[in-house]
């Protein structure tokens, strides 16, 4: 059964144009770039320009790019690689984040000696965080670093982060970004955010897994959580993955280039499918701040998520349930607990999340199977209360 | 022009078979394995089948594998998450261990607060670790952790470690084999190297670059590098490079069925090889001792490795001299100076890795390269005494 994909905020498949950039690299130009003699000489280069793409696609200089191997390897280099070099004292990061980014920073208040102590940002009920609650986190904690994420995954909220470094920045905290799930969905300004390092990652951006960036601030102290022979400036040792990091350079600078083009069509075609939604009795979260394009994050009422999730993936569309939003170990949203949502509609969420290919004709279709699921499950009364 | 390469104990290029079974899963199979629909259970099965495989061609089994981005990371899982569960004690390594084991150790030993001792064995003139040394430390030091790789990348000499592993279990420490370099060349089995972990990379196997693993014992107690979703058991997070990972786990199999049938072809190969050299008065490292059948690392003592490497890559011949074998920022070996040699004659050093694919043909080819460069550079006298 040809399947529809809704599910872009987990992962995409790759461009045509990136998998043919990739294909060379596999058994021909198979050098590693450590390698003295020419076909390592071609594997450096390919890796170079890789770095100039990245770079260039948000506004850095290439020599502020560090490949790792994925964004959780980028999010916990910057959470352990900067803490690394600092006295414990205090972090802040929003209620909202990736768990790679909150569990790293939970493993800094853990042990016996050498404990941090963590303050969570709160957010309110559109899950934008809140800034007066940033203020006096930032304030008041006087904290040396600090993480808040520009979109989140789950509902695609757009967070002012760089009003928030402007504050960090004032307290001499080093402050990051994860901005994976924003990058090549809105534009994207290194210096504009006024971080001090900012998380991209290529398989959310029709790039190859296996491939991702930390982009930092030249200053910034950072030890490694992969050491070894010195590779990427000694910050992340490891044969590069050259398919993937040249596969991702490629798919920065095509964000780039679409990114207009690809936010109206995108906007347009969820604007359809959430007044729909809305006439159907939804709840959409997020609903009134700014939002990534592609991402509409809902709920019926009486229909349980992971229940609709099922029923659609058999009906030929791809969509998560909140519950399998980050993790592989499900549980309830802890973004939809933070925004105060009633566990009861937290367990209905469901999310849609759009991609440049996805047409008004899938999303038609897919309102008549969802509208059909829905009048099947309420025959049968899905929703039990929980216990 | 056509390039000759011997290279392969840096990487190898991807196996026809492998790169078929990866294709699918950029741009059809694409789906997240953490995603509840069709999509993600097939990325699911992708991983666990890889899983499968990579198990059964070391003896262990699919629940012992954790999949890392590569084989420093693997290596750096091993040294940092043990110790991140142990009281700092004394670490002992092999003064040949590849960087991404001595790096990550040297760490443990810095800091103004639990510091680790590191005590390194002595290797003998063959290149192999003193058994004797290795006995002493152990007895002597009671350490709580111990690595030592089961062949050097450079010299390609086969260490006994199911001997020191048993030393190392009745003092109760965990040991660990980086068997990178051995894996693939000569049969390898989990239950009679006695370790409690095994680091394994893919793309020393004619897999593609981005996986790798560490095969443990299941008592072995790790704490993770990177935190997150959950993913491996919680002992490495990330979205998983399923490309990759698929290419990864055929790698395996192919590695395993090819095995005796390669062993033999290369060793031949080699011997060709070897025995033109000693005319030449090539001194040939490790040679008396036990060696994986496709390394060949010697020197001619009156010309320059690096100038040699550089002359033969303009030849079209693509190998390695010894200063380039493990690092992106080339020194002399470490390794010929553990083994005793001259630093002299160590800059003479030049690696030769042969591959499946290679012939006797190219070997006479390259015989006949060899000597062409070497008597232009003999009439130019390339070696200078250092500083």
């Amino acid at each position: 059964m040809k399947k529809t994909y809704f599910d872009h905020n987990a992962t995409t498949a790759i461009d045509n144009e990136v998998f043919d950039a990739m294909m060379p690299y596999f058994k021909e130009k198979f050098g590693n770039p450590s390698s003295p003699h020419s076909l390592g000489t071609v594997a450096r280069q390919a890796v170079n320009r890789a770095r100039e793409q990245v770079a260039s696609s948000v506004g850095a200089q290439p020599s502020q790019v560090i490949f790792t191997s994925g964004g959780s390897e980028a999010n916990n280099l910057f959470i352990q690689g900067t803490a690394g070099y600092l006295k414990p004292s205090r972090i802040i990061v929003s209620a909202i984040e990736h768990p790679c980014i909150m569990r790293p920073t939970q493993e800094l208040t853990r042990g016996t000696v050498n404990k941090w102590s963590l303050r969570k940002l709160a957010v309110n009920k559109s899950g934008q965080i809140d800034l007066d609650d940033a203020d006096r986190a930032i304030s008041e904690q006087r904290p040396s670093l600090i993480s808040v994420m520009l979109a989140n995954n789950e509902t695609g909220v757009i967070q002012d982060v760089a009003t928030i470094a402007e504050k960090a920045r004032n307290t001499g905290a080093w402050i990051h970004t994860d901005a994976i799930q924003a990058f090549g969905k809105i534009p994207l300004d290194f210096i504009s955010l006024k971080v001090h390092a900012m998380t991209l990652s290529s398989h959310k951006i029709y790039g190859p897994k296996g491939a991702a960036a930390l982009v930092i601030d030249k200053k910034l102290l950072l030890k490694p959580l992969i050491f070894g022979g010195g590779h990427e400036n000694g910050f992340r040792s490891g044969t590069e993955n050259i398919p993937a990091i040249v596969g991702f350079g490629l798919a920065c600078q095509l964000a780039q280039n679409r990114i207009t083009e690809m936010t109206v069509h995108i906007s347009t075609i969820r604007e359809y499918l959430e007044e729909r939604l809305l006439n159907m009795g939804a709840i959409i979260f997020g609903l009134s701040a700014s939002r990534l394009p592609n991402t509409c994050y809902f709920a019926l009422p009486d229909i349980e998520g992971e229940t609709l999730v099922i029923c659609l993936d058999k009906a030929g569309f791809a969509v998560a349930s909140g519950a399998a939003c980050s993790s592989v170990t499900p549980g309830q949203s802890y973004v939809l607990e933070a925004m105060g949502v009633e566990p009861l509609l937290a367990r209905c969420a469901v999310r849609v999340s759009l991609g440049s290919g996805n047409t008004i004709t899938e999303i038609k279709d897919f309102l008549i199977a969802l509208n059909s699921v829905v009048k099947m499950l309420r025959s049968i009364n899905t929703l039990v209360a929980p216990n």
